[in-house]
């Protein structure tokens, strides 16, 4: 600490540590936040990228409807934190998490995606057994081919069968595109995603003409929120990564956030004079979508990443770092590099601010 | 909860979870021990596989002398648990940690790994401030070019320097033969792992020629634990996987453990009569060394990992899961998988005998 001012200055952090860069991430609210203002969709942040409570309160507050969680402990931590409308985009089976869910329903405004009778059931059971009602929504499959109804006439008879079920209140459908919101080019991710988002809407058209009402109808992320948040009849928009972005959404053309987030790291070792080799590795950020890149130190590249050690090449004379130097690494990949923390440090022109508990972190049951 | 036994069955755990199969892990620790009898060389288990102190203590009470830790944080968590003799196989850089390190050494019996004439003398210096002595072993640079001093004339020299410095116990060296051991051909493995052992031993011999004392000759892995134990002059083996194993472990000739570790998960979506959807993806199990398998299930392979999902395909029509269903997955990375979790559930006869927290988990500063 700095003796006048008690300040933790960035490079006093044990590392590794994960930085989020508070005004890049305040940036990354607001720019999201004035898109859908013009929009007639929603905007439902995606917690996954985060897991931390109160950011999701910054973005309620700054128009975001709700929040979407992919786990139900996900959702219990961000109910216990006070946000009252979420949405698990994911299917919650085991007795014990039915009733976990039907307990949530109690107190919290909770939705939840459901793809076979057989789980409408049991969340209805659990439901009437609770006294309470459990909001759901369809799942559709729009393409990737993991969970979902098929769009059309299976999801009308889906709808038609769970709508039945006592316990339920049926809010809507979502329909995730999966990996065709990260192709680079804007046009083609573009052409891509309307094929998927019409077969949504055309259900949800469906369903309104056979007189069944919807709330929601919910599609996107990040590489496509002005594509999917244009599209007549999208209600809600999932976005997740916009808040801290990584070099994998960067490339995308048309996605425009900052790069909030990064991996502080301390040299450890210096053993010839091109290797540098840092405190960090795939335990602490991952590399599933590409190599990790190096923040703001030219000729200075990411080569291995070893469990525990990151083993740099550093190609120029100029700016080598030494043993004890800091070196920052932004993931290409937010979400399950946040996934390996427990502890986020917010900084604000070179001091921490916040220190955030990854709340939602190991959440996942 | 079965009413006789107050028993908890494998099946009633909330998934995804990390289960060991106590009996496997029992054997694996036990037939590890078994060769170390009968060898020179002693068994210092790496914890960063399991990270969890009561898993440290089985193995130091099976015969092991000490363990490795891979980070301080782990072996500050370690060394509250009572473990009394730890190596950390990494260098620890940064003005906090130096001061944690000689705080844990007034403590505790812990050896660090120095590869730097810097690090040793911030070492020193912290050591001395805090009327300490900190053992120290030099890594050295078998081969695999990521940490360590040169084997020969660059480590004698370096250990001059060192061994001069205030407030440092010299202790001996190590070098961490690395991807050559996990080449799948016996013969193949220990050919390239003798061809760095030779590096190791003949350094060894040149320090002891000089006048310099060595308590520690560190190296090894499961993949070599009989290469290395076996080889004349290596004192320690830092071997870790054996005690969970995992499929690329198992894939190598002449390492003959139990697969002890497996994710429990539950099928949460059938949408199709082959495609199975359970509820654990790359946030619970790993994938960098290839695709996690099935546990028993015939004609039922993983084929996708997304963050929260895991897409199995099923391809005969006997044993096809239902929604509901368990399925266990074997990691192929189980050094990895446990950094995932915070807690791992100790399984015999298909009841839960332990629940264990993984107290080394993000350990990670």
């Amino acid at each position: 600490m700095t003796e006048e001012t008690l300040d933790i200055e960035i490079d006093q952090i044990d590392t590794p540590a994960l930085i989020i860069d508070l005004e890049l991430m305040e940036n990354n609210i607001a720019s999201m936040a004035k898109f859908f203002e013009g929009a007639d969709a929603d905007l439902r942040p995606h917690s996954k990228t985060h897991k931390i409570p109160v950011i999701a309160h910054k973005q309620i507050a700054a128009g975001a409807k709700g929040i979407c969680c992919q786990k139900l402990g996900e959702a219990e931590v961000m109910a216990a934190a006070g946000i009252e409308d979420i949405l698990i985009t994911n299917q919650i089976v085991g007795p014990r998490k039915l009733w976990r869910l039907a307990n949530l329903s109690r107190n919290s405004g909770v939705t939840v995606a459901v793809d076979s009778l057989e789980n409408a059931e049991m969340i209805s059971k659990a439901a009437v057994k609770k006294e309470t009602k459990v909001n759901v929504i369809v799942e559709i499959n729009v393409g990737i081919d993991r969970c979902g109804v098929e769009p059309g006439e299976p999801t009308l008879k889906f709808t038609r069968q769970i709508i039945r079920l006592p316990g339920l209140n049926f809010k809507g459908i979502m329909g995730y595109e999966g990996p065709f919101m990260s192709l680079p080019n804007w046009e083609e991710r573009k052409k891509a995603a309307i094929k998927r988002l019409r077969l949504l809407v055309e259900t949800s058209e469906l369903l309104k003409g056979s007189g069944i009402d919807l709330d929601i109808v919910s599609a996107g992320a990040t590489g496509t929120y002005n594509i999917t948040g244009a599209y007549p009849g999208v209600t809600e928009v999932e976005a997740g990564s916009y808040v801290f972005m990584d070099t994998t959404y960067r490339k995308l053309e048309g996605v425009n956030f900052n790069l909030a987030l990064s991996l502080l790291t301390t040299v450890t070792s210096r053993p010839t004079e091109e290797r540098v080799v840092v405190d960090a590795g795939m335990k602490a950020i991952t590399r599933e979508f590409g190599m990790p890149e190096v923040k703001g130190i030219d000729g200075l590249e990411l080569q291995k990443l070893s469990e525990e050690h990151g083993t740099l090449r550093s190609t120029t004379l100029e700016q080598r770092p030494k043993i004890g130097d800091k070196i920052e690494l932004y993931p290409s990949h937010c979400c399950t590099t946040v996934n390996l923390h427990d502890v986020a440090y917010g900084v604000r022109d070179g001091k921490v601010e916040s220190t955030w508990r990854i709340e939602g972190r190991g959440r996942f049951t």
